[in-house]
């Protein structure tokens, strides 16, 4: 499958001008704990503040010039609303935002800021998709799923490539799972540019589909949610599960204070602001150090987007 | 005036192998809400999280062999407790710390963590001076001030030293003002790395001892000090004043909201944990925006030790 290989390049290259090149930080304390080599990519000083950027980028770069001029639309409450409003923005084309009317009031401004268009609705999915779809109908934009879109997954997946292109000899990548759209894109890179190397998720276990997911071969879904890291309560998608299954070779379940812990660490000891969500990651190396221990491993710090409103310390 | 030109580059060479070369930083937006061109110079990064590791080294470092085999002493219940302690650790130096009981147990536990030997007493002034001159004799210790030390003031100096180097066209070079030793290195620095930059010191108005002292012509005292930058309640001394008076074009004194509103811009967009002293400067800045305007100027971010559960916001 030499195409993933090229396509993952091509769109690198593509999405390059559009985007931060992203540091790697290291930090001699948290290896000494983590008794490992940790590489983190540092996806909070991203455009936006997180690597969904990239997946919107080029989501719409990959439309033709007559669907850009009808613009984009996605319903999200998220990152992706704001990366995609951002990402519409630079390349000049609309983007028509749904978002819960019960949404909070800073994400919509923060929405607004980079130019996106909202449009309120109650806060159920049906609600929302009919919504989007009506948005469609009128407008002619295209609609952009955060997480569950080709475009979306390979964008995000730069990131873990520009990792392994800084250090090729990782031995093991480990990313957040929400949607699946990094870590998919994630296992792609770690696949086709890596050395042997392996891609493990971190998942809270508070909202743990993804894990279920792989046990039961079929997408799970998750009734409740009650986790501080809010961008990973979706789940996955079609479009992403087959590649999650192919390609990661284990998720970590993490409890909420392995999250805040985790984010703690991060936090006094790299001087780094990452919101709950990146810190899983870390979190799930720290949990299970045996199967870390003295290897080489990228930790994708997905973003730096929290409300400092709510901090959990 | 050769010598101090040489002598900070002479002690850059001596302390760089122990101290970290922090990156500059610089944010799009930020720039926006200056209209200026803003360097921050990232001492957070710095080992320990200051600038003060700078200092600590160099004075250890300037001691003899015999000297430094007694150890050296301070009172401080600040960062500076904190960098004499690791830089004397990492010099196989022992180290002295006198902290008053009242000090918070966390602060305590960051000097033992740093292997900083620690004796308490009331928190007076001169309990404390009684305290460290007992254990000079005791020990034969040499007594480090955190701020009012030619070998120190020269060690911080190296922090914009650093940031001429990679941007030697900086207009303006912008320190907050506690102690002293940071911006009377940092005027050195200006004088004889710029080109014809200027140093201008932030201050909070709360504390704005300097700020009087440079129109008053004497060090003067702060009777009250309610400001959230704790690391600035401290006054000048009589080593760094006469730089500071000679070189420092200006200070300029900001509210405890604007304090607050440059800590959060940075938080928030920056994505970096700052203090809230490293802010004032940056608050300086955009509360005088007309004396910046369109300028390259260098930011001093002092630290990063921020005790979470008593943010501002």
């Amino acid at each position: 499958m030499e195409t993933a290989r090229q396509e993952l390049q091509k769109v690198a290259k593509r999405i390059q001008p559009h985007i931060h090149r992203t540091p790697v930080l290291t930090s001699r304390l948290i290896n000494e704990i983590a008794g490992a080599e940790l590489f983190f990519k540092c996806e909070n000083f991203q455009r936006m503040g997180a690597f969904k950027m990239r997946g919107a980028t080029n989501a719409i770069l990959n439309l033709s010039a007559d669907k850009q001029k009808k613009g984009v639309v996605t319903h999200s409450s998220g990152n992706f609303a704001q990366a995609l409003s951002l990402a519409a923005k630079s390349l000049n084309v609309p983007a028509y935002i749904v978002m819960p009317d019960s949404a909070p009031e800073v994400k919509k401004a923060a929405v607004r800021t980079y130019g996106g268009q909202i449009t309120e609705c109650p806060s159920t999915l049906k609600d929302r998709e009919e919504t989007a779809n009506r948005i469609q109908e009128e407008t002619g934009a295209t609609f952009i799923h955060p997480s569950n879109d080709l475009d979306v997954i390979l964008g995000q997946g730069t990131a873990a490539l520009e990792l392994l292109e800084d250090h090729p000899d990782l031995e093991i990548l480990v990313s957040p799972v929400g949607g699946g759209g990094l870590i998919a894109g994630a296992a792609l890179a770690a696949k086709y540019f890596g050395k042997d190397c392996k891609c493990i998720g971190g998942e809270p276990a508070e909202a743990d589909d993804a894990w279920r997911s792989l046990k039961s071969g079929k997408i799970e879904t998750n009734e409740t949610a009650n986790t501080i890291a809010d961008g990973l309560k979706t789940q996955l998608g079609d479009q992403n599960f087959p590649i999650i299954l192919e390609h990661v070779e284990e998720i970590i379940r993490v409890s909420e204070d392995d999250i805040k812990e985790a984010l703690r660490l991060i936090w006094e000891r790299m001087k780094i602001i990452v919101e709950p969500s990146s810190a899983v990651a870390l979190a799930a190396v720290l949990k299970e150090k045996e199967r870390f221990r003295n290897k080489k491993v990228g930790i994708l710090i997905s973003g730096g987007n929290v409300d400092f409103s709510r901090l959990p310390f």
